[in-house]
């Protein structure tokens, strides 16, 4: 075992010294975001719920720390010509927001089925957008063609060291605001949230648990976990539209290590704790944001014996961006 | 004029000293709120905005702090056979907490038409719910009765010193969260939050200016200043339901001296106020309380010469507790 881990640790792509370097970096530009809770959630769970509010980040969610950290970690050369990146909207607006703080010019690849509200946030901070079909495959082609033509560096939405390694100061806050947390729930898409946040907090305390939450309808990381390697879903289909995504070549190994385990959620799970994050909580979060409620609250996770023991769950409200519109709508149904 | 001031100042029901002691009284049961800003409504409004959330104080909404004070200042004998009120809600589920901290009896006259999630709240913090016809006189009826056949204490939801010296806290809090704040817009109905707030703003810096924000539906506090005497309506007409009682004893005199000017929105734009704060602030505010939003980005408040010098503007977003049914239908009209 002593061997393995050896052998293991160098292949992360980020660890809690690059993540404290983070930190730093990012640390005049971003949100010290509030931990949030609720006495009614905590007699619901039967836990005490911390909740850290990623909704209110500025754009809206987690991604602009690590969109921030990557930009600035350039030298001023490499970023002459701007960055460029794919993302259904969260990432997308981080990154144009940051490389407007950096002074460079950002190209956004987004796929026509973003959220409305998502792609105004790219436009507001001076993203320049270019459509893309809704796959992996056209938004990395699109990319690719822009990169070439622009010069631009790609920045891309998770697979990302820098990315990584931003995306873990959730844990430094989170565990200086709540101490005693031993267990964090986070949503998992590509990966690189949950890559941050388990490298940061297992390096602060190996006893704390990772737990990903992930749409029954995209679970290609629990099927990734079942497999012991990457499994790549032919057909997608949630409300979430900010996991989507699957696992790539650097966060995969962190999932596949840290993550203690994924709990998968119906779409209708997700919409029910999207309803009480407003109706309780007070607070607008998107889907993919809602999902790690909705997971602590799922009969998958109560009936759980390995889960009766942790008692303080961290639970990452990753983003706010969702249109009322389309919240009302899904809520009818 | 000196005489004139010093002939008023004890007529108010509260001052500096007892809003300070109501914070040491209340510190161990409330919620200190964050303050709140975004870049976005700052380049809207062409102000500095600090949004004081009060829809995250137990409860959702700020009446917890008066409650909580009424309730913590009686001696166990006069509460021992408990406490009545009469609300449209908010305060109800204050007094209903409050006395449950408390231990001791709460009952509740609440008007047919209140919301459904603020009764829900009176009933999940055990309150005793008596409805009421949807008018002042029926509500004050009912309490009477009820507090004649249970003994209990009458705790009204604003013309009441204890309330109206609890609920200043805010601005305990707001001014030491954001020592610069020149300007606070605070919504107004029977006038206990803005009497609270005023009081204790002016007497830490009488230079801060203090605007009360009502509905055009139910002016009665711009018409009262304008006649200078407590004018009642006898009908009323706005999607706010916190904001449909009228002046009291206690808090008239306060509004007529210490409130700078109030301002009158049309229900649409209470409406767009709310999805602003749900879109961009990322928080559940009912109608009540984004008024104060919808003031600051009116045509009357942009136009008016007076509050051109005013630039650090505190915003008390008074409550959350909002059916999201209801909010949606408001917004497809």
């Amino acid at each position: 075992m002593e061997q393995q881990s050896e052998l293991q640790e160098p292949t992360y792509a980020a660890d809690i010294s690059s993540i404290r370097e983070a930190q730093i970096r990012i640390e005049p530009y971003i949100h010290k975001t509030p931990v949030l809770s609720s006495e009614t959630l905590d007699v619901l769970s039967g836990k005490k719920l911390f909740f850290k509010a990623e909704c209110f980040q500025k754009g809206g969610a987690f991604k602009f720390r690590g969109a921030c950290n990557a930009i600035f970690s350039l030298d001023d050369v490499s970023v002459a010509k701007g960055v460029v990146t794919h993302s259904s909207g969260n990432h997308a607006a981080a990154v144009s927001l940051a490389a407007k703080l950096r002074g460079i010019p950002a190209y956004i690849v987004i796929p026509k089925n973003a959220p409305k509200c998502k792609v105004e946030n790219v436009k507001r901070y001076g993203g320049q957008v270019f459509w893309s079909e809704p796959t992996v495959q056209s938004r990395e082609l699109t990319a690719s063609k822009v990169q070439e033509e622009t010069g631009a560096l790609l920045v891309h939405p998770y697979n990302h060291e820098h990315i990584i390694s931003g995306q873990g100061t959730i844990s430094l806050e989170l565990l200086d605001q709540v101490p005693n947390i031993d267990t964090i729930i986070v949503p998992i898409s590509g990966g690189g949230l949950i890559s941050g946040v388990a490298l940061a907090a297992k390096a602060i305390n190996p006893a704390i648990r990772v737990l990903a939450a992930e749409p029954s309808g995209a679970d290609d990381a629990h099927q990734s976990k079942l497999a012991g390697k990457v499994v790549v879903l032919s057909e997608i289909n949630t409300i979430a539209d900010g996991l989507r995504a699957s696992l790539g070549s650097l966060t995969w190994p962190v999932v596949r290590d840290l993550v203690d385990d994924v709990i998968t959620v119906d779409d209708w799970e997700i919409i029910e704790a999207m309803r009480m994050c407003y109706e309780i909580l007070k607070v607008a979060v998107e889907p993919s944001g809602a999902i790690g409620l909705a997971a602590i609250l799922s009969d998958k996770f109560r009936s759980n014996p390995a889960w009766k023991s942790s008692s303080n769950i961290g639970i990452v409200l990753s983003g706010g961006n969702v249109d009322l519109g389309i919240l009302w709508d899904s809520l009818k149904k």
